[in-house]
């Protein structure tokens, strides 16, 4: 049987084929930048119309006190589930840059006489920057390590380490039940940023003691563009969550509009301004999408359709080279590294023009999101033709 | 002529009454609380529809190149104007506990060797929440004073002040040109909340040579519940800002990747993480409503609305006790203290129900917002008759 074949038979099996019409996506656009920006669920439009008709415009500030106040500890329940947290342990708000603040410094504080802050050594930027910034007004020092060497470098001087779940570029899946044991016996706290696996990869947070976490909404939960953040802080720490960003509404009792800042109960205390509503409930009607479907069952289909993309690779396209592992630790997208770097963002610009859409990364990463709740194996097979007919222009 | 024929003529020859048109409210309705959260611009649900169906569902991850990582920093420059500051010196995203974060610690940084940050004594409760909590983070001590003695209490221990323009329990309007003055006479920094102002009351940043401000979006510029905030940095200080929350979104360039942070140019060092894009762009919808009308006029229309209230409230509700300066040295709101405290939420409550929706706040103050472009003379009236209707109960 032909590839071309063996997709659309996949195609035809696929339990999860429907989901895709509860997504507003062009039936002709091979959609592979899920990892980077979700889809739009159908949902959110048809919410936000009646977030602004009805509870805005018909309710008016009485709507703070039916549901729009409590939205980041309700929605984060939603997130929960997701990331393998029982309740009460996750909100929603703030960007990841934000609460990636607010995690580190709160963990440096629960964990003194410590110097040190690991920090993965192919992190997203941003994760840099703030374990940089966060280090600079606490007194630490970060140190760089890859995570596969966490587990040796971690000791008596180590606060806490930062951690992606995914390699942003590579793919690279780490080992967070691992390394989490690992610092743990070192007397370390963990940061987790789950930006590329949440919705993607089962996370098992409580099973694993992590002790923090932080991810984004707008790739594989499909919140949109720049959707609040989650945080997560394990049930253990909540009650002595000490993070900077005491805002009133990470306070015990906002409406009292007390002078001094005392963190409220529970997970409320991450909380820092007035929440994004517009926002937050655009994300919240994205993650009706999870009503049906479980992130085992879209794991499933993310390995399914890396694995058959690597065929379809293999076969048509010798000219790239993988850069993400083959075998199952990877997250959830494959990345190629084009053969020459300088030309590599124009070949995703010519890929994008044929109705493929992945994205690059420098130096010479194209990346292909697989995004379960949407992509069709047919995808992935002409995202690989289109690459083979791009390597012999 | 009676008061409420008075209030008829009003409405008859307001230059601003067409304005109300723009916004998506029940005429029934008298909505006296757009000081806490302003009404919908009809704009803003048409622009959703658009961001979500056109922009994300449409363009998908392309949408960030058109138009969107821009966001921030275009549509501070159409706050700009309303805060009289020119462009390349205002930009929005976060909430403003954030950006009071990012302020202050800036502003300490800028004006070493000085260890105090005063602080308005008055102030909401979350500008206190975090001058403490960057105080702590930066070694300094909060000194709490009230706005009229700043002057007198600043020193060469004076790193910064920040100091809200508008009181938002009694309305009081404070003098920026000349607390700013006298803070830089003694060589302080400024940071200034105008939360209570801006799209109200004429601010001259520029002019005034404020050193930083912040504000929300969400009360007299209408951009939605939590919609994103703003930050003002003086040109002066832009090569210079040091901002804590060091996010990708505000470094030279971003999408290079690189593992330091290097702050971008201009304003756009003071962006943390991924902008919230609908909420952002709902903003830029609420917006339009500023097209073909001033800040002056609507102060004008406020201040009259309010000196109009206040002849309502003294013929018709004599048990109240107005706490707001019956001089024009007030923002935009009338507040009042109920006779018996422990029945002023009760009050509001009753109110409400009766299709008058102003707010409440401890201990007893019931607070009327008056914004210009869609609250009528009509419905100041009738609150001052059913408050009058409700103390005689």
């Amino acid at each position: 049987m032909s590839l071309r074949d063996e997709a659309r038979e996949l195609d035809a099996m696929d339990p999860l084929a429907g989901k895709r019409a509860e997504f507003d996506l062009d039936p002709d656009v091979s959609y592979l930048d899920g990892n980077s920006l979700g889809a739009p669920p159908r949902a959110v439009a048809e919410r936000l119309t009646e977030v602004v008709g009805k509870q805005w415009a018909g309710r008016l500030i009485r709507s703070w006190d039916e549901g729009w106040w409590a939205a980041p500890e309700r929605i984060g329940d939603r997130v929960a589930p997701l990331v393998g947290a029982a309740p009460g342990q996750v909100v929603v708000g703030d960007s990841t840059t934000v609460n990636l603040f607010k995690a580190l410094v709160a963990a440096v504080r629960l964990n003194p006489g410590r110097p040190e802050i690991l920090l993965d050594d192919g992190t997203f930027p941003t994760d840099g920057y703030i374990a940089d910034s966060a280090a600079r007004l606490t007194g630490h020092v970060v140190r760089r390590v890859p995570v596969h060497e966490m587990a040796d470098v971690a000791s008596s001087r180590t606060a806490v380490a930062l951690v992606n779940h995914v390699d942003y570029v590579t793919g690279v899946l780490h080992d967070l039940p691992g390394v989490t044991a690992a610092l743990r016996s070192a007397g370390a706290l963990t940061v987790w940023d789950l930006c590329h696996s949440v919705g993607a990869v089962p996370v098992h947070l409580d099973a694993c003691e992590v002790d923090f976490a932080v991810g984004c909404t707008y790739k594989f939960l499909n919140g949109g563009p720049g959707s609040p953040a989650f945080l997560y802080v394990a049930r253990k720490w909540l009650d002595s969550f000490d993070q900077p960003l005491t805002g009133w509404a990470g306070h015990a009792d906002p409406f009292a509009m007390t002078a001094g800042y005392a963190g409220g109960s529970g997970i409320r205390r991450a909380r820092a301004g007035t929440p994004d509503i517009l926002s937050m409930l655009a994300l919240d009607a994205a993650l009706d999408v999870w009503l049906d479907v479980t992130v085992d069952q879209v794991r499933a289909k993310g390995l399914a359709l890396g694995d058959f993309f690597l065929r379809c690779l293999d076969a048509g396209a010798p000219g790239v080279r993988v850069v993400t592992p083959r075998d199952h630790r990877r997250g959830n997208q494959i990345s190629v590294a084009w053969p020459e770097a300088a030309a590599a963002r124009t070949v995703m610009s010519a890929l994008t023009d044929r109705g493929v859409i992945g994205d690059f990364r420098p130096p010479d990463v194209l990346r292909f999101g697989l995004a379960g709740l949407y992509v069709r194996y047919a995808d992935v097979f002409r995202a690989a033709e289109e690459l083979r007919a791009l390597s012999e222009t």
